[in-house]
């Protein structure tokens, strides 16, 4: 997606080897033309699958899975990392860790929410060694609902969390892979990008 | 707000004397429509004030945020409840007690994305005793940021965060006010409501 990568681009700003901070459009400040045309965008790679629920995870998944669920039009679920006396009791729930806060966190469904009847479409703004999507993936399996696959905004490629959910033979659309970066001028490499083309066709088929 | 009150009626689940659980269409699971059509009523109640930022705070803030910024074409800001190594360490940052949680905790903003040349609305999903936007003010005047006002989907009249933030001169827009609720039949009485409208208009004037 064309548009998110130029996003990416001019104001991403890469920390080290893999802390990517997009939080001037995604996840702190979020543009919100930018998330509509995400939305439209995972709407049109995903529609026709009889998808019932968008279900993704609090906070930062909240603005893309919006727009997706507004385009497919069916309902939004997002899965709640605390705990909280106005959550239901009656909850599927995971275990994630975290990478970036060096932690481990459980994510909540309530049950009335999710259900056997459900074609879920997972949507995420990040997946890089994946667990949070294993979360999703989860709690889906509990509630007994259909997946149809993830959509996710921004994907490192050079991280192993694609590969294993690809290999578990979940559907995983991305709508920018970056292939590599590097903090000295905050450099990001697309996957798609012309000299990587071939080289990704090679590891698809 | 028509649309709000009908579903808030028809969905609302009251428990207790001060719980209204929404999170059928507002904090869990989430009606885009309806977001989309809350995002356009907070839009042109607040349209030519000037506004350059939404600032609300993640979670249940975000999905009417976003659709606010949406219609008024500027970005959205959520306050983050969590450190995290991938926010900014230059913050304004301002203590919140949370009822709900029984707990304090503390809203972050990166001082990149709020300044004094800003005029923000604030946007939440509720108002009961006006800490979380309390909180947000705090971050606002830390950055010196003009408050346009305040858009709350539902604000619980029978408590004192409305009272308490409106004697501050702020303009807080309320689209649905609880008058009062009772846990049995979840029954929910609206501040409008023919037979509160004389009242509630004393109480404006």
């Amino acid at each position: 997606m064309d548009l998110l990568k130029q996003k990416i681009s001019s104001e991403g700003r890469v920390i080290g080897t893999d802390i990517l901070k997009v939080d001037s459009f995604l996840n702190h400040q979020v543009d919100p033309d930018l998330m509509k045309a995400i939305g439209e965008e995972f709407a049109l790679i995903f529609e026709g699958q009889g998808i019932t629920k968008v279900l993704t995870i609090e906070s930062s998944g909240i603005a893309p899975a919006l727009f997706t669920g507004l385009f497919l039009h069916v309902p939004v679920v997002f899965a709640k990392k605390t705990a909280s006396r106005n959550l239901d009791t009656e909850t599927y729930h995971a275990a994630v860790h975290s990478f970036t806060r060096g932690s481990e966190y459980i994510v909540r469904v309530s049950k009335r929410y999710l259900t056997a009847e459900d074609t879920v479409l997972l949507i995420d703004d990040f997946l890089a060694r994946g667990r949070a999507l294993m979360g999703l993936l989860e709690i889906a399996e509990q509630a007994g609902a259909r997946v149809a696959g993830a959509g996710i905004v921004i994907e490192k490629g050079f991280q192993d969390g694609g590969s294993l959910i690809r290999s578990m033979g979940i559907r995983v659309e991305s709508l920018a892979i970056i292939k590599e970066m590097s903090e000295e001028g905050s450099k990001i490499t697309f996957a798609d990008e012309t000299k990587w083309a071939t080289h990704m066709e090679e590891e698809k088929t």
